[in-house]
């Protein structure tokens, strides 16, 4: 079932189209979204979403977000949710038709994908993959958009696709010099020796609510967080490797381009009950 | 005006939305699209754009296009068209609605934009951006989609207006060492002692159709033509820099990166004529 709230707090029947032809979302795939985990009627992180989605627009010269109305859309859907208890809540916002200047925005509920619930069970099969920047070069060019949440995301999706054509579930973003980036739609954590690490989003990566509310939770039980590059050689080497994001949450890598990695599921269980915990204060 | 038609060959509102949220052009810019430029009722480079639309569903796994569909939607847009003699046909593709496996197509017939016509009259300032690729990659991560024209145009349109923040008009792409790629909606033609060069296709760039029919009409008219890599200070030494796009049709670049180029107003007004000739013949 899907739920679908416009910005000025109404429903709308998400079977009948919402967006014209000449949409700058649709012409250009010129928009921003996020993707917001519900469990019982409660979006998880959704200030550090909304929060993304205003520094995402500003990266892409769109309007400020109007937070009041966002939260009230997202309401509007938990509110008229009738589905599982635990769903998908998208945000999006397009540049809207060309020449007016008004964005196109709606929240989405939606049921979450049944290969989502498996892969967040039963772990994942990942393959490494050139993402083409160098590890600097996101700094240096604003315009390459890289670390904002943009609409335009069929790399995102063709990369997936190859992982499935080697066999694999999902994808470990690689800089030109090797150096680990992020998923298609992920942040990486390696745990090695009790310290949880990803990479800094200077590398030109997307800053992971769920990887942040992961670490926040590590600190708060006195582990340790590192925020600095990895390698491959990394993962292949730590007690655990992680794709952390909104609807899958912790997901366990248990093989790297073909190589089994050291069973994790034990660190995995520990990991889940982490973020978890986050929940349940 | 807009006349909007679909694959089936009827005719649909273009100011009434067509698209649902949940469509995967709308949510990831999955999709694929050409624009085309139509003079007097008659699409510059149909076959070639068609071609390439073939080509860029073929790289991002999308059903082939029906050709035969869209040469009818094509028609039913120009039989329609009631607008100036010379306007633009707009082709998009999406992945369609998540899990249908329908694509969503249509083809639009939109007037030019006003800022374009002035380009074309009387040419434009460019900025070199990095698109931060080596010259290498296209190759050798196909799922990078370098050269397949994709829906997902964020980077694209972030560039231009990086350029419009620098004073300038439109971009020159540059690859990690500086090679010369392309526009972010354009081809790199540089001329230089009577010789056209374009840099070629290996690069990860979109083959340009107008470029094409350019090269077309100079071969045929006893030119050289070259296809190999440009340097920045090739585009320098050049007698004339031209952006070559389907609308805009042959651009004189008159400044690059606030550099005043060579004036090449009389070699711009040849290079036009020349590529108005595959259309007098």
């Amino acid at each position: 079932m899907h739920v679908l709230a416009l910005l000025d707090g109404t429903l709308a029947d998400p079977t009948v189209p919402l967006l014209r032809v000449d949409d700058l979302g649709v012409m250009r795939g010129d928009g921003i979204f996020e993707t917001i985990l519900v469990v019982d009627g409660k979006p998880r992180e959704l200030g550090p979403h909304l929060d993304r989605l205003a520094r995402s627009a500003a990266m892409m010269d769109l309007p400020a977000p109007d937070r009041a109305a966002w939260e009230r859309a997202c309401q509007v859907v938990l509110d008229n949710w009738t589905g599982r208890p635990e769903h998908v809540l998208k945000l999006v916002m397009t540049r809207g038709v060309e020449g007016t200047g008004t964005p196109t925005e709606f929240a989405l509920g939606m049921e979450i994908a049944p290969a989502v619930l498996r892969q967040r069970a039963e772990g994942i099969a990942a393959v490494t993959l050139e993402r083409g920047f160098g590890p600097d070069v996101a700094e240096r060019a604003p315009w390459l958009l890289l670390g904002a949440k943009s609409l335009s995301y069929a790399v995102n999706m063709a990369a997936v696709r190859e992982a499935a054509r080697r066999g694999a579930d999902d994808v470990v973003f690689l800089a030109s010099d090797g150096t680990v980036l992020e998923g298609p739609t992920s942040t990486v954590v390696a745990v090695h020796e009790g310290v949880l690490r990803t990479p800094p989003s200077t590398l030109g990566i997307l800053p992971g609510t769920t990887q942040h509310a992961l670490f926040r939770a590590a600190e708060r039980t006195g582990r340790n967080v590192k925020v600095e590059p990895l390698t491959v050689p990394d993962l292949h080497a730590a007690d655990g490797v992680f794709l952390c994001s909104s609807v899958r949450t912790v997901t366990r890598v248990h093989t790297l381009d073909g190589t089994r990695l050291t069973d994790s599921s034990d660190l995995h269980r520990e990991m889940v009950e982490l973020y978890q915990s986050e929940y349940q204060r």
